[in-house]
């Protein structure tokens, strides 16, 4: 995990029309992603739509994408929950469910301080021997994880790697310039070149799902210094990702965006269906047509 | 339920210093409340530490206190998890374990367009047949449920009430004002008084626990339209409320608030300890003196 | 100004089809005001535009207003600009203009520190002689004045009243049961009852403007206990409130607001035209029709 | 205008200890900042405490660069107040004061909606005949400018540049991307190398009124594409920008933050004293020696 590095896409769960888990589809997706060279997979996170798994989905997606790795690229296993005793529950799960690693948000749902932070991400540490990915996610726990705290849990060998969904570049770069052996994912599909600019380890972008190789190629583009490369690819990438707004309008932005990126993979060929989870509302025609439009202007029809 | 009325505390969740469920001392905490006329429990919401209790505590929690009440008043069970799917497995369980009814907010985490409310609490209803009341609380799923999804859903006959701790004193009475037969609680310690002269039907103060007898005597107070005598009461349990602070300035609120409101229960000989859960940081002996002392000062001890 | 108490509504700046001072229908409104029962008057404040008048305009505006009331109840300024040095400027122009009370917010625009405050009001208080209450508006400066700033300004001298438009109930109770002298006065039109209920001294309603004998009789059904006949009066006027929807969807609710306002008087013959500032986009015919349907139904035309 | 480029640094209003306008130090200032080879001088921006200065030391502190400037670089004007007509005024003095563009920002204080924004920038464009500047500062009017507005008021000849002080980083991008001629300048001490890398046309630091040398380094390297030296100027100037946390926990942020510039300023010998406006907490004597600390660390003594 000190290697852990590069693309790491947050894997879609597919679903069969009735809602469960398409087992099928996924084993497509996952091994996708990795003949595409990816350097890992991000299980149940946001965009796999963990906020809407129950407990068994969640842990028979992640078997199902461990069994195509095999260890060819590690799996990381989101263990999102309100606080630390029902994520540790997760956790345990997710480790005998093959995670090579954790990925834990702050607590949400019920206030929390940022005193309390430490001893969350410890517990969790304590609880299940496997390294630990900080999910700094605002928008969906309602505040920021404080430089501090992470640097601290860095320092005590809590903390891996931070994956970082706050959009605060200011924040991801004080945290790499601080004296720690934390690793950094920005978790921007629209700003991922500016992420590793400033440094960052790799990147978790959902858009990854539907065209991996353009954010290897950016990635690699980076890692050689070719920036000029690299923001071409990532103005192709930000042209494509205009497609999480086909259901604006109609749904929330949430719902437009797994809608459309299950559509997409269903129009590459990898997925059987671009179901989503209740209550998200469906894509309709028009707005499926639109994604497939989205994909052939960018080349990956 | 076209009758719920009154108080009906959320119930906290004893635990012993294992932090497993303290079977006795919840038993003793049911009894206690239905001894002090309480109108009905609520049991797994945000002061029972909901977001902290793994699946089974919860479930435990409402077999006991469903047990205790064994018919003398309506048992709510609070199903609280971030969608329709997971919510839905709560709902089922909650009924199995002897639930009267189920209070569920809109979902969390996953960011949620009010246009797609309705499907949630439908989903909900329709799948598992008790009433159901929609738990309105910004502080922690993000923004206000709005009045019109709740009138509509009361007109299609989905939801039976509200739990209001919104805070929105304007929103509860345009709710009041609305011609649908919503029934309205509101979550507030500190406004009780004033929910109860809009119209609201009964009253969930988490302080309660602590004081059954002086919220009672506020609702019958205004029952009976002596406003004065409401307001005296009101001001006695501000004053008392004041002990969720003992814990500012080491903890977040939230932990000092529902670790004061158990040392109370413990003060008052029916709890035998004040845990609570990970991540809160425990009340030390200070913070505990200090909350006899408020107890103290309110007559309660 | 230790009496000041009852209804004391934010005068409208009728303005000219040019956007000049329109004298004619402010001396009116004056009058209508006056006549209607009104204990005082608050020129410049929020519903009077204060924020798009140049400072010429706000100073005619308030000479205009005095010289109508002579005397015969308190006028008070609203002193509204980003900070202190500004502030105090305005304070010496209102004192000139004939204003005996000046009305100030916290700083805004530039961030300002709750440590911060005291200096602000008290150099206020210091520059110009004369009664000042803090305008405690958190949609407009950001944040809620807290309530202990408060009562260390009003034990020191420095304040004599705030007005709450903070939507903070909880808040406005806190400050009442403060042993301090300071009057509190709501600035909810909708709400007028409940602050009246829970101690307040006084409302300053926008919609007072257009139906002052509503929120007199409001007041003083509050005074002598009467808590049936304030909310009938209250459900009327919320009722009536309901038009400053009308613009909804065609531009924000400050314009659609404040436009109905001064429509609602244009129908009830105190001012000429219903002229608003730039940027705000006029009402057109239809919701002017919608505004005196409202008005109709009021039972005011 | 259409060629307004480079650091144009937001240039500080040196104050006498009676706080009147220090016109030796301006003159000083802004000779210092021209010889450092700034582009362009903003005067009475956020940096220069506008908010803070009645309006004749606004109009003077123009005047005094203007009159330094000489034509030598352009001259912008912040003209900042709470909505259109009291905008209007400012850009007429300004103009006269010898202003060579306006800088304004969205409506603040009075809630606006962005319907209504156009209407707000063509009026001011509409009155005075001098470039006009977007000035996209949510922290100060409580909402970022819509990029569909700016593109909009730039394809009709409104707005020429933007000042971005917004934080958000794919809002920049955005606008870059759109086929429209606005030129934009990131307002970010500590991203500015990102700014420039996404393809701004120049910066407007605070901190350049201290090191105005370190920016242009940092813009010269970038514009010949030499991110690593860009990167490493940032890198530096991100140190030498905690001086702004000297009074952390006595004051509020942008106390410390004007307050460690000025006195920076003071300790490069170009302004007399560090005076700052009320309610503002000046510096303790311990604070002004971590200031001059930070300089000395950063080479700058």
């Amino acid at each position: 995990m000190t290697q852990l590095h590069g693309v790491v896409p947050p894997v879609c769960t597919p679903l069969t029309p009735e809602r469960e888990l398409d087992v099928r589809s996924l084993e497509r997706l996952a091994a996708f992603l990795i003949e595409n060279g990816m350097h890992g997979l991000f299980v149940t996170g946001s965009t796999g739509e963990v906020a809407y798994l129950p407990d068994e989905t969640r842990y028979r997606a992640l078997e199902v994408v461990a069994g195509v790795s095999a260890g060819q690229v590690p799996v990381l296993a989101g263990v999102i929950d309100t606080t630390t005793p029902r994520v540790i529950e997760h956790a345990k799960a997710a480790k005998a469910a093959g995670a090579d690693a954790l990925v834990a948000t702050a607590p949400f749902y019920a206030p929390t301080h940022p005193l309390e932070l430490p001893g969350h991400f410890r517990a969790i540490r304590a609880a299940v021997d496997l390294p630990l990915i900080a999910y700094d996610i605002p928008v969906s726990v309602g505040h920021k994880l404080p430089t501090d705290v992470v640097v601290a849990l860095t320092e005590d060998g809590t903390l891996d790697a931070v994956k970082d969904s706050s959009g605060d570049l200011d924040g991801l770069r004080a945290l790499l310039e601080a004296d720690v052996p934390v690793r950094c994912f920005s978790g921007s599909e629209v700003l991922a070149d500016v992420g590793l600019f400033l440094g960052a380890h790799g990147l978790v972008p959902g858009l990854g799902n539907v065209d991996p190789a353009g954010y290897l190629r950016l990635y690699e583009a980076a890692r050689r210094g070719d920036w000029d490369a690299a923001k071409t690819e990532q103005t192709r990438l930000r042209g494509l990702f205009r497609l999480i707004h086909v259901g604006d309008g109609r749904m929330g932005r949430y719902s437009s965006a797994i809608g459309a990126f299950k559509e997409g993979l269903v129009a590459r060929g990898v997925l059987a269906g671009g179901t989503t989870s209740e209550p998200m509302i469906p894509l309709n025609e028009t707005e499926r047509d639109a994604v497939r439009q989205h994909l052939a202007v960018a080349g990956l029809l």
